[in-house]
């Protein structure tokens, strides 16, 4: 139900397609008396904004969400908090020469055949730009994690054979160093490399997939059982974000080839505080947090548009050539841009949690 | 909300610790009209069943499921239908040398964090048992999916770095490969050697990790944009799986070294009939299925539960010897069980966005 | 969706009907560290028994609530509850001559129309019998709401002319002197004069509507704007109730012939607390709870059931006569055994509002 | 959970507040392919607007409605509709006598109890003027029922002790002369009689309550058993709506004093089409919808803003006396506009219903 809701005490409604007036994003059930202004939502807004680098697509979106209701005097006051953000005025006419056909990797054929509807403009609501939404209300989301402690960070962990090894494991720190690269790569050598087959995949009008991995600093007790697992929350919010074909926590799939002595991490005590030895879980145990550094990974197939011409069909069911028209946007690499993205879903699911975290006891 | 239900229309709710009187299901919204019996639900069941094979736990659980509402003369009636699996009486006495200790890899600790009870005579809520009753609905799902012409089927894909490669890509004919084969791999050379492996373990008094690949063939259209897109649904359904550490759809994390000109599945058609030439995306564009076979596949971690002696902490945090009791049960792949679970999560998934996908158009 | 549930944090979803093998509750969110037992249920499910009194139906039913999970050691444990009540074998043979009769005021037509199914044994889904699981689960959230110091309190209102009038506003006292009262009405002269038109409705062979009002004691923040009002959770729980014609909060329909400066409760302050000068309200403003005691009403049509023979059609359209079979259970004035259910549902109403109020502010 | 939405699979959730900048609405779950178009809402949204006639708030709210999202080339495309109300800049400086005062009869102690939060500007979330979300959602709501041939229509039932008779059953000429009424009362002799004592409230600075009756044509088989049945979901709808006091189906609170013999509505054929003699069920039995009108009726308090002095305190308690200031809108009878109102919710109920009605059988 609501298919475009997620979340359930901290609740996001998106809505709006890429070549409408605008899109918007609800958040229903964010507790009263949290400091947000437009600005720190923009602040976000602006690390996944499109043209930021000259790794990602150069269209240059404005992105300036206005917060329309549910904060009065710079404080939420429990009511819902609509956040819009005005699409420019596009020139849809160049989508023209293909306005017919099924394009490769995208949504187009799906759409049409579930809803009986063709808009051919572009990606209307299958389009990145919803993620927008989702990231000025992980913004909104940031900022009450952090009224309770909770640190979060996410980067570029992977493109092509290329694996980052970030320095620090301080999150601040990790963030920081994220954010101040241009492919949001906190490994300088991975990053250099990661952009030399950035141009390279350019040159060739081609694309490149990548692994993004997030962190996240916080409390013992985080999560529902037994479907409303913490992991099982993250993953629903990773594989609703356009392009992404795989998740996993800690060890992940190499789980499946590890011994259940290596795997299991023993308990020990730190200062009176219970950790564990080694963090193969990556944070949760039955679906709870157990205190220690929540670990993820996403999967991003490389980008379906691509300037190479590939073959097709029209919705006439008659064989044709797909050429991504002159002046599209091109974008070799959008794992990059997922790094704020997926940042912004962990908040709000862990967000969530929280909140959902103060029914567990009497 | 309802951390222990899954689904929308098509909607479960199980309940049952694995040391209390029963455990069971009810699910709401299946549509009236369907045939169903104890004896299908418990033919499943079977399949699940520890003690069925060598290289499962030697404890016999039986597992009989009781219809004890929402079918009249046969049939579904619209009512929510309750499906009740008693627990045997156990003993638990062998779990008292055990009874304040923190186990490594299970919940524990997280349990008790987050709800100040300590549950030691098994997993409770977080054991595997919970799974029957998810297979249990997912017989009823499978009737229903019957009934719309879907046909599934999961196997062990992996364990160690044995990877499978059925010879059948015909589900009907995989599905019986798989069941009859000892630790359900169709593929009879890598099922001699995960055999070998698992003696192996067992004898080492340690466990094994694996994959489970799932397959499906569905008619395009199912799935919700944007948040309950297909594969997010699945991947909430597999990650709310105990022990499970990873999800993945078509290429899957292989996508991250892939090249766009690679990974896009160009259209083409086959008798009237669109699809692509290659099935990368795993059945789903946008997050609606595309007509291709949708498949995915689920990671999961070595059984916790292994012989050899491990470092741990009690519930007043002093270092302690972990040692499995004597005569508890020892399941070294839990992996091979959990193909007829992955398998009824996903006629779960379908069950309910074969229903949602009725209001999708006028 | 999930038309079997009910509530958000704190959800119940029943399942069963009157003629199957038992019937039950699944209470879901209940937080966890709460005493609860099978005599605490068993008592309140003895107050709805039919047979409990001269003036309800004669048929026993056991109602014997037995708790199979969600409960260690006398406590909750964050689990979910289900509670099951096994049916009594029950002889269906009487109900042969009306089996293909639309019986009047009954749901059998239009479960029939929306489902396909004709199950001609009672009222399988719709019987009256379901409320039985809500009582059990209201007993749970009673316990819940008195560790909040919350006290509550339902009685027969009115039946025909007779309005009640109780001598006492404090709940505790006015609870037992309800229970006390052989048709549950705390008010002596009204109890005897609504027996007397029972017991002539009885020897005529025909039934009696009636009124429940309840009242409660409740902290100021309960309930959430704008959809979530607490008197329109309540109205939703009363109106899902059989027989329910009517829901009023405080002034109710009178408001319709009264002025605002009548009606207007103004603020005045006792002892530092808020409260208002009149209760016109019912104790809410807005959707949310006042301080002041919530007051409400719920109307109940007469039973269907009566003796006296009917018009109606069988299934095949033909006009035939109604005669309830000899030996059918009578009761002439349902709204009795209605009191402890609307009691329960407000239980349960007020147990979920209470716990969705813990995430309103930081 | 999610508070600010309502229904199931046609689901809306209202934002914004009477004095920000804007309100909307999002409708998820609208079915791909129904025609709309701004004006139709605005037609809709112009029946609800004050100022319309005599008899309600002159204050001119312009109440321009503009669709966001969701709607391609006149027709919806299955995504969210958005549709937003710009709120006019309002002066409000005139509230500063009042802002610290608790106002007798409305919402401003209780929010400010729950969040914390003291907006002095005006209602806030609470204002009425939300409701104007609800008839722009109502009128997309409209146009899929129509489209299933369903039809209703609501009217100003009572006012004091004034009940209005109305002339005809046909649903469409009931909607016409109602609108072309100034009291939306389609019984000239009432609504005569209705704007006397509405003249003397405003000549009295007071207010009146009233009654609103609403009727709907639908096929059988609506409404989902046992909690969400039809009369459950309006109940729930029509107290959420600001100032309502009570709701009833059929022959409601008078059934209290009926006996079954007159209160069970016989059945009986009409062309070969199921019908009941008489319709003291108000068209559902056993919460499903048997064909017969819909019928229920909700009633309202007085507006609690009225001219004369009241009693109250202020928000340090002190007790002081509340006059509204100059200049304040004053409604004497918001039963008036609740019309349209009333029937948007009777719509969106309706149209959640069918869709969900798609699912209850094979």
């Amino acid at each position: 139900m609501a298919s475009n809701s997620f979340g359930n005490l901290f609740r996001i409604t998106t809505w709006g397609e890429s070549h409408g007036k605008a899109i918007g994003v609800v958040i229903d059930g964010c507790p009263a008396g949290l400091e947000i202004s437009d600005e720190e939502i923009n602040a976000e807004l602006a690390l996944r904004a499109p043209g930021r680098t000259a790794y990602t697509t150069p269209r240059k979106e404005s992105d300036i969400g206005e917060i329309l209701s549910g904060v009065f005097e710079g404080k939420t006051t429990g009511a819902p908090i609509c956040i819009m953000i005005r699409n420019k005025d596009q020139d849809s006419s160049k989508y023209e020469p293909i306005k017919d056909l099924l394009r490769p990797g995208h949504a187009n054929y799906t759409y049409l055949q579930k809803y009986g509807i063709f808009d051919y403009r572009g990606g209307g609501r299958s389009s990145a730009r919803e993620t927008a939404c989702r990231v000025a209300a992980g913004a909104v989301a940031r900022k009450l994690l952090k009224h309770f402690n909770v640190t979060l960070a996410a980067f570029l962990k992977q493109v092509g054979t290329v694996v980052a090894d970030p320095a620090t494991a301080d999150l601040i720190a990790l963030r920081e160093a994220t954010y101040a690269d241009p492919v949001f790569c906190p490994d300088p050598k991975s990053s250099a490399a990661i952009i030399a087959s950035i141009e390279q995949a350019k040159l060739e009008g081609d694309s490149l997939g990548g692994v993004v991995e997030f962190l996240a600093s916080i409390p013992v007790g985080l999560g529902d059982p037994v479907y409303a697992k913490l992991e099982a929350s993250l993953a629903y919010a990773m594989m609703s974000l356009p392009a992404t074909k795989g998740f996993e926590m800690g060890s992940g799939f190499k789980a499946a080839s590890m011994k259940g002595s290596e795997h299991n991490d023993e308990f020990t005590s730190e200062e009176g505080r219970v950790e564990t030895k080694t963090n193969f879980a990556g944070g949760t145990l039955g679906g709870i947090s157990n205190g220690m550094p929540l670990v993820g990974r996403v999967a991003f197939k490389p980008t379906s548009s691509i300037r190479k011409p590939q073959q097709t069909l029209d919705t006439a069911g008659e064989k044709k050539a797909f050429v991504l028209p002159e002046g599209s946007r091109h974008d070799p690499c959008v794992t990059i841009r997922a790094v704020p993205i997926v940042e912004a879903m962990v908040a709000i699911v862990l967000a969530d949690a929280l909140l959902l975290n103060r029914s567990s006891k009497l």
